[in-house]
């Protein structure tokens, strides 16, 4: 079989350049993160077949990367469907092997548990810009934290993060589950439905107010409910007791995200708003959510809210839990876009033989230790590309 | 199905502790390899299985972790044999995919490119003590240095980075794939038999030079040229030049190791020794061949060499290489044994509630922008294991 130049489908190789960028944005998100008090865990990239599958992935179960199973556990002669060929898969996302990490380990984590963790997933989704089918994720999760300590620690710590990259032009949107809920109840629309009738607002960015009644009206509503429903969200939001006030919203939970705002603002100078058609996707939300909106992008670079109860529904245990996760790759495509630069903060010089002498040794020893990134080849034939190049990356070129 | 908690076999959970000592190693490494002018790159952790399975790979080629093929291209009525299955797998290790990366990215490289590469393959061996299934490698390669500044400067950012980990107890086996075969020359042994009189020779730490006797006699060779095989290597091996004298050795093989032992022991306070049983497992070297042997373990921590001829093998372009890849989780199990504690940098402080108050934010926001690493929680029932837990992990606790 011919050897293949480029990589798989929807994977990509890094380039110095690319890496670079990561490794700076990932070093800035550790430091971060770590400064309040969050512990960088891992889970593998393997996770058994049986915990991607148990229906709580929703459409991402759909786009598992399987894994054959080995040796004698595969038996071609008798395949009947994909699961006698398959024992594990590439994990989806990073909040499955959380569960399974939470509930395996509990008793060694402290608790509230500040988790951290970095690391790629898979999605067999068709590529499109931006979207890849190995990519990055970055989730902060407060487990076992009841109170909004947890909501405003998780927006405190990524609203830092993106000011220390001098990342501008964002706003965090703020909800509550349950007030998009109560919504629907105010409107007599069915609550055993609102997952669909979430998904339909959830487009509202991309249809407009028009598109979402029609879905809705096209789903079957009742035309007067749909219209008291969209109504609603015509008031002004820039109160969130006056919103809910019509809502008859149990008053702890506008007390609760009120409280949210006001501690966080005075955290960090972020853009924090309400925004009552904010839904985020995962029905696995139980409280307040959040998201992380960008000037030149409909969708968001990152999100979260609270799920009280996923950790149990995966993995049996009952433990109140917040998140906040950042999309990575789109981070760095808008860096990307918006010309960023990184601060270089070590000189970096290229020595360029003729030919070799022990004292050049010496030499470049005494500035790697101080520090300096020094890198030692001989002349190419071309000596003239390979100045340009290493000028090109921040090198000082000495002919030696 | 029912969630299973435990990680799928030969993978692993990453605790806290664990992850603070990773990041902290590979910290340091990268510091390091950057400072000798590599670049960081990367390549995806899912290949193509034409590359995986070329036949360059040797053993690791039955270890493949294999992806299914997915949607419409899976057609499980007509599958005859696994590559009707399968499309992709897991990258075995670094080297095909660094292989790739060069043939797919030359023209945008640094001629020679000083890659440096850290990543997750994955091998279905199976497991134990020290060996995973996913585990970590971590590889230096420098592309088109033919010359021996490849070696030297290999070695010594190897050794510099062991040092700036305090890690002791180890020293650099140095030989020549050259010197190797031409042993087996001096002694009549068949040359086209390399690889498999080489394999017995790699066991003599485990079985001596009695065993490898024995292990060459049941290959079937001529006992007398096994006996003058076996006796070249009681010379004295301290001197290079010596050793090779009865070989008939080409000078310059042997001025080149005397050079790169020479000049990186003026880099760097290493202990280099010429080892001439010194094998290497892969057959794809050319020219020196070096190892990391520490004193607790019978085999190395880390090793590489000149393999001018290899990527040539994989992807049709003709390149000088050489290469050192560390064994990260053998560095990591050996740390971890020595009881290895990484320097604290940043002060810890936990404060616990028993109510929140606006000012606790103000105070903990100056704490934090001045590079302290500061948690916040409320008192739990068990206030007593909670202090007990923090404190452990390094923090001072302040009730609030």
């Amino acid at each position: 079989m011919a050897f293949i130049k480029t990589p798989v489908k929807g994977t990509r190789d890094f380039l110095p350049k690319d890496m670079a960028l990561r490794e700076y944005v990932l070093k800035i998100m550790k430091e971060t993160y770590q400064n309040f008090g969050f512990e960088i865990m891992a889970t593998p990239c393997i996770e058994h077949i049986e915990n991607l599958t148990n229906k709580q992935g929703g459409e991402n179960e759909k786009l598992i990367f399987k894994i054959l199973k080995r040796g004698e556990k595969l038996d071609l002669e008798n395949v009947k469907e994909q699961n006698d060929l398959v024992d594990s898969g590439l994990r989806y996302d990073l909040t499955v092997p959380l569960s399974r990490f939470y509930a395996n380990n509990m008793n060694e984590l402290n608790s509230p548990f500040r988790a951290f963790q970095t690391g790629f997933v898979w999605r067999a989704d068709r590529p499109q810009k931006g979207r890849f089918r190995e990519f990055m994720q970055c989730d902060l999760d407060i487990l076992g934290e009841k109170t909004n300590l947890a909501e405003i620690e998780l927006i405190t710590s990524v609203v830092t993060f993106l000011k220390k990259l001098d990342f501008e032009g964002f706003k965090i949107k703020i909800n509550d589950r349950r007030i998009l809920l109560k919504m629907l109840e105010y409107a007599h629309l069915p609550l055993e439905k609102a997952d669909q009738i979430l998904i339909s607002l959830d487009k509202l960015d991309k249809i407009g107010f028009e598109g979402v009644r029609e879905e809705l009206l096209s789903n079957g509503y009742e035309e007067e409910n749909i219209d008291a429903y969209l109504k609603l969200f015509k008031q002004d939001a820039s109160n969130i007791k006056t919103f809910c006030e019509t809502l008859k919203m149990e008053q702890e939970v506008v007390d609760n995200l009120e409280e949210i705002m006001r501690i966080t603002s005075q955290n960090v100078e972020a853009n924090l708003v309400f925004d009552p058609t904010l839904v985020r996707g995962m029905s696995y939300y139980t409280g307040p959510i959040f998201e992380i909106g960008v000037e030149e992008l409909n969708s968001s670079i990152g999100g979260g809210g609270r799920y009280d109860k996923m950790i149990e529904k995966y993995a049996g245990i009952s433990v109140p839990a917040a998140g906040f996760s950042i999309g990575f790759e789109r981070l760095i495509l808008i860096l990307n876009e918006r010309g960023f630069q990184i601060p270089e903060a070590k000189e970096k010089i290229a020595y360029i033989l003729k030919e070799k002498e022990d004292k050049i040794f010496a030499q470049i020893k005494k500035e790697r230790e101080a520090g300096k990134i020094v890198k030692i080849a001989y002349r190419n034939k071309n000596f003239k590309f390979q100045k340009e190049k290493l000028e090109a990356d921040g090198y000082k070129v000495i002919e030696w």
